[in-house]
């Protein structure tokens, strides 16, 4: 990208629970902005947002909403991206998508900075941001894949309501409210209460029994951690949590790594904050993660019913490095190319 | 067991919520009872519970509680259970212990009757209960493990907060309710708060970083399928659910299961419902599975990451098949001999 001062942006989706915080973490990384617009559909077009102390009307998105544009940030479903991406792109801005619709394109770098910062030069005019369960175990699982070898994954989520929306954080609140006062529980949001109960269902179901969601797993950590030989098994739960992802996760690997090995390799790697002295009661917590920007990683113990196995816990903020901030990320990336 | 018309039962931790469950399980299971005595410490003693039309006193738990007892249900924790689970066996009892004292002891079975009926006949006077995050594994599992030999489990687990027992379902409530008012969150009963959280962190931890629950589920899982050799790497979690316990299975076997194969096989093994058409809706849910009696399987998938692989989502009650349940089953196998 033309080195510049200061840059336009374009947020697509800006109203929502990702546009939301784009907009919040462009200003407090001071990203060096000359411009942005918010964009969204005629459903949020004219209403008020705001960029810092400036108070900003949300335009609609249109095919020619991105002229003089050079950053556009995508939040707004992959309808939205499938159809307005190639838009921007030819108008000469570059694509920070996090839909699911360009990640597993071949001409399409995914990224996340912490691991392949360097397939952001091979972009066409769009960059996706991957699946935010797949973000936050990526950065924990690299630093000991470049030192042991990780071959086989086995992960099973905690994801919040957050990943799913606005809508959904209201679903889960207005139903716990309803349930604490004998009230009329409604599920429109999700096809059963989230409540006080477990969905063992996150996005749609393949004929294989696996979900999207838990493929995007699959996929998408071979594609940034480019070894397709990573063998991936998830099973994706939604929970009662309002923000952040924990995950638990076991993994193989060639080379062994004691707990106290892999416990310092994480806590020199970026953007990891090692959380891990169950004693004193330290563990990462989705609580205690929500507004922050690192991926969290504790409970480290050694699996001795494999040869060199590992099982870790790991927590970070979906709406953050999950999505917002790693898409900011990768602009900071492209900014300094 | 002498067989008899009709026996006499004491119920030790009559008030807590695996002793509430286990009265209402003896009535409804039409367990052939001559007589009930509820006891409890001094702090629930002279409190009233009933069993059927019933009304009856709690009575203080003495050594000199037992005369005249056929079978004497614990669960009033571990510490009750050593002292007075040998009294209570000397004086003619048979213990069926719910808590973890006498577990892991050789002298003592422990028993899940779908998986180890057998093993019964081999007490001294006490038998035990597994951990209620085991019990619904071992259901779910055997089937699979007679068939096609289990090498190795990796388990995560969303357990809900009455396997603390009342107060913490009281404290779940409490929070919330707090947190949608605005008011202020206690933590009494948890070192963290639960409400909108999960806490990697069941019972203690110990040296290696496990904690005393997730080793429960490796020792235990070996004793009752009576195979040394199975190997369990285990992750516990506790949820934001008041009741019923889930767990994320992913075996390793020796011989091949597809996924169709494993659904035949598990619904026709006892204990166990199927309930696995994620396309139509449908796999268990912790909200559906309250107050009934079965294990419930579903999300069943090959796991293509390794030779023999399946995942699974096993679901139950843990206040009956984890507990009470499970116990009066035993009791009821114990009655036929």
């Amino acid at each position: 990208m033309k080195k510049k001062a200061a840059y336009t942006l374009a947020v697509v989706g800006a109203t929502g629970a990702v546009g939301t915080e784009m907009l919040s973490i462009l200003r407090e990384r001071k990203f060096p902005v000359d411009r942005v617009v918010p964009l969204a559909s005629s459903k949020s077009a004219g209403s008020g947002t705001s960029f810092g102390d400036d108070n900003l009307t949300v335009k609609l998105l249109t095919k020619e909403s991105f002229a003089d544009i050079d950053i556009a940030l995508f939040s707004a479903g992959s309808e939205v991206s499938k159809e307005y991406a190639p838009v921007a792109a030819k108008a000469g801005a570059v694509v920070i998508d996090n839909s699911s619709a360009w990640r597993m394109d071949k001409e399409v770098p995914l990224v996340v900075p912490e691991v392949n910062p360097q397939d952001i030069a091979k972009h066409r005019g769009i960059i996706a941001n991957p699946n935010c369960s797949t973000i936050q175990m990526v950065v924990a699982l690299q630093p000991l894949h470049a030192k042991a070898r990780i071959t086989r994954i086995v992960v099973s989520t905690y994801q919040s309501v957050s990943g799913t929306g606005k809508n959904a954080m209201d679903e889960l609140a207005e139903q716990c409210r309803a349930l604490l006062s004998f009230g009329e529980v409604k599920t429109e949001v999700y096809p059963n209460q989230i409540a006080f109960n477990c969905l063992p269902h996150i996005d749609e179901f393949l004929p294989s029994g696996y979900t999207k969601e838990e493929m995007k797993m699959v996929n998408e950590t071979r594609k940034i951690m480019g070894d397709e030989s990573i063998r991936v098994s998830p099973t994706t739960v939604r929970v009662p949590v309002f923000v952040c992802h924990a995950e638990s996760v076991n993994i193989e690997m060639e080379d062994k790594l004691t707990a106290e090995e892999a416990r310092s390799i994480l806590s020199k790697a970026p953007g990891i904050q090692v959380h891990d002295d169950p004693g004193q009661g330290m563990y990462p917590l989705q609580l205690d993660v929500v507004g922050t920007d690192a991926v969290y990683v504790g409970r480290i113990r050694e699996d001795d019913t494999i040869a060199n196995g590992l099982n870790l816990w790991i927590v970070a903020d979906n709406l953050r490095k999950g999505a917002a901030l790693n898409a900011i990320q990768i602009a900071e990336e492209l900014i300094k190319e």
